[in-house]
């Protein structure tokens, strides 16, 4: 039985349903953030981060800051480009025109390649591009939340240490991160950053990043200044680092129930091997997927190989708008989500299929979710045919 | 009987101990962030805080954004202060350093005004600043979280709106707002910048600020973008207003559970009049600064005048130190803080008596802690003279 009361199926691309377990560590009593039982736990959660992120090297850095995904932009914005860089976005949706406008607020000057909707840039393109001009970074959102498309991060990790080895490699991996494939240290990424509320399965509120040796040298040999306070890696470094070792430092206070959230998801999550996490969610997701196809519904993703995994976004049927067909879902106990990409917002919607709904079939969730938009659909179908 | 397990009180400036209405509203079960039920709790905890900072002006903005109260000096110094304008800041302990160091970032020049520890800058000194040079903003920390300090923010509203109108007066009110009366409109306050964990009564992780008509007025007229994009006006203002509109809309993903429990919170303290809630702190603030000083022991602030009453500060006996006496709180079940103000942070500790501590007082928490005060001074000195 679960400690929850009843509620609609939480099923879009975040934020996602937490457990019972997580949605206690939420109402921990209060703590102080200096404290040691607080610090002790704190400190294993960036611990425990290496694990989720597959990284051994000591030189890696979590951060974990109270923010939304959005924070770890410009986190990268501010402390790993100088204003004047050139950095490639790579664009995938709508969060590659966001990261980019965030790059730009800092200075960094972003030059976008953009792939049809629904499609990637390809790796001979990058190449070119990459060898057009000195970048000091590529940024790739690994799931694109506004599309569901899958960015492919080794192909790309190979390419540009070919190519051009001391570009930085940033991974958005908001949408990915937990339910994806991330192996921080063999796929040679520079920055994974991500949010608590989406793969992770802890409420929304914490902003997750994780930066490579080689990223926190690059900070390190900086001419100028972090162009952020909050966001200044010169501000959190040694606050994470002091965490991690236990010892209690201040700089901002900490959300202290959502770091034990935090905690109490990152082991649920550990408790088993991560490549049967990754498993479970390419099984789930291909069962969407097939499912819908079956529907006669189209996905934006042009091909399964840069499909998500955590999440399906679908063409409704011509004609039909999300403000139509998501009353009727939720009618079924069903929360999926409208259209963000401003082009096409209104022809499509967002199915998140990712964390506990995902691993843990006995919830049922995902076929109630199938069942949902079927009928949904029909009773549409048949109200307009009248 | 409380639905919270037994634990240490946590008597520090923050974070404070929660009800159990907000504890329980952190648990709430997964919401979507643009769904209709989150929309409307959000909507309606934005104009709840127009009751807490008392504004009936509809041109004063609130914002809520996950972050901590230092988040709100980005807000400040990204949004409402361009490069290479003056700041005139107004220092009482560790956090005049900070905001000044914060407002730098964004290439703004601060003049501190610095007082002895324990006292405030007068008015006199701050007259004769701000007809030297014209500033485009003063930051007062209404009480200072590293001394107890507490600035009075009528007569310096009253100094600027006198001696130069258009500067915007700045309250840093992260430890003030919810116990110390603030009166927006009648203060002719700028900005009031807190968190969540202080005398609002809620966890930490939510940045809340309120932004006055002629800020808005000045941040939309300013030539520069804002340098931050986390933090940044222009990203959040339609953000804001849409919610408050009850209307989802999108930039970052907020906190759903934290903004449950900022809800929660506010309704319970705007369930009686605010006038009571300052007076009740005064009293208990009274009553534990006479107490305190019945033990023989001094505090921070030189005079009863620029005391604060959500905390007190409170010096050690020669020679003793914050590690030795902590340890014998922590033992009889109550939490204090160490010192946090650089140059004497080994001879003091802080008490922080504010939200449902001071205002409730069947918990017994601050007799509990004074007894606590008194008895564990006598083992240390008993353990001493052997």
């Amino acid at each position: 039985m679960s400690s929850q009361p009843p509620h609609p199926s939480l099923l879009i691309p975040g934020p996602i349903e937490i457990t019972d377990e997580v949605s206690q560590a939420m109402s921990h009593y209060a703590q102080s953030h200096v404290g040691q039982p607080f610090v002790n736990t704190f400190g294993e959660t960036l611990t425990l981060l290496r694990d989720l992120f597959q990284t051994k090297n000591p030189g890696s850095q979590p951060f974990v800051l109270a923010g939304s995904g959005t924070l770890g932009w410009d986190l990268v914005a501010a402390n790993l480009v100088e204003p004047g860089e050139d950095v490639l976005v790579l664009h995938t949706g709508y969060f590659g025109d966001s990261f980019a406008d965030c790059l730009s607020t800092y200075g960094a000057k972003p030059t976008q390649l953009k792939a049809p909707i629904g499609d990637r840039p390809q790796l001979p393109e990058i190449e070119a591009a990459l060898k057009e001009k000195k970048y000091k970074a590529v940024t790739v959102t690994h799931v694109d939340t506004s599309t569901g498309v899958l960015s492919q991060i080794q192909p790309l990790s190979d390419l540009i240490r070919r190519v051009s080895p001391e570009t930085l490699l940033i991974v958005d991996g908001v949408c990915s991160v937990g339910g994806e494939e991330i192996n921080f240290d063999k796929m040679d990424i520079d920055v994974c950053l991500t949010a608590s509320q989406k793969a992770i399965g802890c409420p929304p509120g914490l902003s997750i990043v994780m930066v490579s040796e080689r990223a926190m040298n690059v900070y390190k040999s900086r001419k100028s200044s972090p162009g952020s306070y909050y966001a200044s890696f010169k501000n959190w470094t040694p606050i994470m680092q002091n965490y991690e070792a236990k010892k209690p430092s201040y700089f901002a206070t900490p959300p202290t129930q959502l770091v034990q959230a935090l905690n109490t998801s990152l082991k649920q999550i550990l408790a088993q091997p991560l490549e049967a996490r990754f498993a479970q969610h390419r099984k789930v997701s291909e069962y969407v997927k097939s499912k819908v196809a079956t529907l006669g519904l189209k996905q934006l993703a042009t091909d399964p190989a840069n499909a998500a995994n955590t999440m399906t976004a679908i063409y409704l049927p011509e004609g039909l708008t999300p403000p139509e067909i998501l009353p009727k879902l939720m009618s079924r106990g069903v929360v999926f989500a409208g259209g963000l990409h401003r082009e096409i917002a209104a022809r499509y919607i967002r199915f998140g299929h990712m964390g506990v709904s995902a691993m843990d079939e006995s919830r049922g969730e995902i076929d109630k979710a199938l069942e949902a938009l079927k009928d949904g659909l029909a009773e549409v179908a048949s109200a307009k045919s009248k």
